[in-house]
């Protein structure tokens, strides 16, 4: 294919608009897709208004999205124009020493799974280019509605990863330290991995009537306290199995560490966009002993990882709608979502554009 | 305590009924219990009926249930007398190799950390005798109905433990082969690790009923034909994730084995009563290289893996009063129920006895 | 490149012979290479005279050797013409779902990871076509002997995933069943591992000799009784911890899981040619719960595997020449080398090739 | 037992001196026990002169022994009075929810499993007293020189729990920063779990003389620049797979988190004394998404470990001599002994003191 597409972009830090741009070229290990819904992430807010990736000259932005493939390369085997996918945010390289490693999302480097609106052009456009669709690309699930399908591109993933970090077993207590869309998947995604009472921080009440939805018992406000304050009286003073972070900053982990058990395990899915240092209280840490794990890590993508997540969604297993509280037809409409995104109503927890 | 008390009892193989013992003695690192509820269980039948444990006389049979402690030795720290309890069926020496090992069951002898009704009298008496009670009973969760508290004893974490040597990941397809309690309960357990669609072998009816509550999306029946073609064909010959046996015999590994995928993994909580050998398919295991990982085990028992799962009934995550068919009333109708347990009318999943 | 090529090859099942091809073409994700050294395996074995995978017609055969890559195709980053190889057995898909849900070896296929002499021609040309080098070679480690360095193809990997499927921790005690190369390179893997006593199953001298070298404390000889009978009494009836099948056919594993403990792991890599079922004593077995873990799978290949193993020999950790028991110069010389293994003379472990 | 016995003991914060105590009275579930061999630690030193545990009161000092039972409780089944035995620093509760949970080190809380000069008198006694001898005794191989048993303690559990924290595999690139006797086992740790290149960091030319021999290939001097940027160097920018902290403080963690690879991970065994935060920087930890994964932990203790890590020094896998640079002889010697360890000569490894 050629020719010139439209693409909501980010003309330099602090600026949005639209542009026009070729094409992107279909390589033979490539396909080329057309959406058929998308989502502004927060992300895309850090990434225009904080610079939180640094600066970018008119890149069209967006990671989140499902698509029909228009034209795929000829060493690509399993998929076919006309095709309707599931798309990740994140797309690795999977010969790479990492990922055979275990660590896809960082294939030749640290988060460089991470491509779309960071090294190339993201998904708001007529047109966007997959690297590896045979590894990167599944098919969307028959009966699975394309807004929905938006959620499992970095929401699910990135929410499900924190509940895989924090290597939920069947009763744990959890504490769930954000509840916006990736902490909401967290929630999920704990009580999809067995957790009996999750304990959940946040405030604001559309959040929570989702999150009691999705499996959250007991809501902690920060505005009461310490958040580990919180938890070791609710707890008898024995603090949780396990925490997943999914909001907060350099400092949330200090009170993750305080609020878990010897023993426990800390998952961070949460971008720290700025500071200089994670502080780890040394001795609630147990002057360095205490078998209190901490990981933290980007969302697992590519096609295996969205043909699961894709089948819990297809079997009724999980209801990721909950999460959409705002609905957009029309591509031109990207832009109206990515700003009410950036305002962030009382309301939003998700808003979704259907082409 | 002192004095005598009734219990109902295995005579000898072939033969059940009503004897007089003393009450057990209380040791320094001991609890003696009275039953609040209890359960009958296939095990029983096959002790009782197959000799599957060899000849015992006199034994007083049951491992389910759940209790109030009447008595506690000088070294229990954690309990007292008047203290409700749940009541795991595999009650391990905690400080035994095995259990330092990590297979607590197994405690001083493969499958030896099961003592009720095995080694010594078991919990259909109108006392029973509790090795180390701080390390093997938890406290009845607060609003736990004793009858559901019972299903903890052995179908819970029976059918739960399968689900854990499966290795059960989000999204996984899984077979779970036999619906009876514990297959039920494998359902319900690999729901609650994130399985996607589970098929589940079994026929009848109310079996079914309950299972489709509990999780299970397709039903085979061995009656249509060999197990692993029907799941071949259900999957387009891709077969599943994971298998999860509890039901069957020895051959039913052949099944399960072809029916999985490379890299898949098998786990087996299916008592084989009979047979010299389990046979694995030499070609469908990949002439010894398929990574077709296979794994049996008995429960983990104790008052951790008590408390856990209490607490996942406790928060409404799991409801096991769905697999309660049949209440009785009255220590005496313990008899009743084994019965009942041993005729298996086809509405029959599980009896309790509400004392 | 094009032209014509000489290789040795599989005329059909039972037959050998040298034959003129055209050197393989290559395509944008390939490399052609070269060898510097190679080796026999018994699989080639296997292969010609046994049928083991099958009729084949004028294959070229071998799957061990180094190499000097003389052409790479267009897609490729890493690797140039000239730089010297260490190639693995098993070249796997890295993007296929199989790699991704972590069994690259089975990627588009049980075992399909295996290409050379099996879907493809093999090393035993004077040219050979590798698929995906980024992902599936690696520099052969400067100061590393091209003999040494073809163990690192197949005997090495092999033998090290048996005690990685085995899961040695530090102070098992481990039964090693058979020492040939594979076994060898178990018992190597195991001490490795962090094993404390090896039991090792073999009789001929060589092989014995070897084995101590690479930490095999005590032999057993299948002519003095029953495997699992001599373990128990070397065990005081405890059985081992762990077992690594590299050798025996399908019944070894009634043995195996004789001589093993409650909450022991098998892990096989021994080949299964003949038989319809790999039997399990069921008794032994913990009527189905003892916690004893079967697994059995093909090495891991790719470019990871060989950098890692590679770095082991560099290093000096691993000293893979004891195995080498015959040189051979030439690249004619792979007939000889080949023949000796079939006719497996009481000194052979393993033949090399050196061009 | 009954009398009077002699102890070396903390008089107070700063102070030590001989004492006379009650020889300690043996429970139901106890051992009374007589050195065999002591060593001092470290932490003993930290104990009194630091005063890192808080006040203490003629507490008896040391945990690191080897030694002969006395006299045993009348619920001890597995020992008796004369049998030699490995007394290792942890003695879990095994029962507790801890131990269940797999870290028996944070029975009955965070690093309570410590109990030797910490909750009650230590081993530098005429006697000293052991909880749960069935669980936490191991009888001295034979064959093992009780000065080598010493350094079955607290040194080689220690050690070699870093290794396992950093969970290394096969041809791992290591780090170990430390080369104390703690440092020293964990390079032997890493060796033995098959690292390949391992760097160590230390000057002292003794422990690099005993590191060398134990396994580390490369030396870093904290003098020569950050530790982090010299690794870099050596890797090429690369980092290596895995860390092991066996010295340093807080901020030490700011160097192994940036020497480290993406999906990397680190085990620290190093006591952190003092500090109010460890720090992660967070750029080089992946704005917290780069599966830089940071553990630290208490050594396990127990029966279980001391077996195996005894079959370790039994089968010679493991030669823990190199590191007793002095040895005396009469329990008086003790004190010598532990102001030796204060007073740190430069030739000074491990004092060992043998009865």
């Amino acid at each position: 294919m050629e020719g010139k597409m439209k693409g909501f972009a980010m003309l330099k830090i602090g600026e949005t608009g639209w542009i026009e741009k070729d094409i992107p070229e279909c390589g033979p290990m490539d396909a080329i897709c057309k959406p058929i819904a998308l989502a502004p992430c927060t992300s895309d807010i850090h990434t225009v208004w904080e610079g939180a990736i640094g600066e970018r000259h008119n890149m069209i932005l967006g990671h989140e999205g499902c698509a029909e493939i228009v034209e795929v390369g000829k060493l690509v085997k399993d998929f076919k124009p006309g095709d309707k996918v599931l798309v990740p945010a994140i797309t690795p390289d999977w010969n790479s020493l990492e990922a055979q490693n275990g660590y896809p999302m960082h294939s030749h480097g640290m988060l460089a799974g991470w491509k779309f609106s960071n090294f190339k052009d993201g998904v708001f456009g007529e047109y966007f280019h997959v690297n590896d669709p045979d590894g990167n690309l599944a098919l969307l699930p028959e009966g699975v509605d394309p807004a929905d399908a938006v959620m499992l591109s970095d929401m699910v993933p990135t929410g499900f990863h924190g509940a895989e970090l924090a290597d939920i077993q069947y009763g744990d207590s959890v504490l769930v330290i954000g509840i916006g869309p990736v902490g909401l998947m967290s929630v999920a995604g704990a009580a999809l991995k067995g957790a009996s009472r999750i304990y959940a921080v946040g405030t604001r009440p559309k959040c929570i009537e989702v999150a009691k939805a999705y499996g959250a018992d007991t809501f902690i406000s920060y505005k009461d306290g310490p958040i580990a304050d919180q938890v070791l009286d609710l707890t008898s003073g024995k603090g949780v199995d396990k925490v997943i972070l999914a909001g907060g900053d350099c400092d949330t982990f200090i009170d993750a560490v305080k609020a878990l058990k010897a023993g426990g395990k800390i998952g961070n899915v949460n971008y720290l966009g700025s500071g200089d240092y994670v502080r780890i209280p040394r001795e609630e840490w147990g002057v360095g002993m205490g078998h209190k794990m901490i990981n933290g890590g980007l969302m697992l993508g590519g096609r295996l990882r969205m043909e699961k997540l894709g089948s819990l969604v297809a079997t009724g297993r999980l209801d990721v709608s909950k999460m959409i509280t705002h609905r957009f037809e029309g591509f031109e409409k990207i832009e109206d979502a990515l700003y009410l995104m950036k305002d962030k109503p009382a309301d939003l927890i998700k808003p979704v554009v259907v082409l």
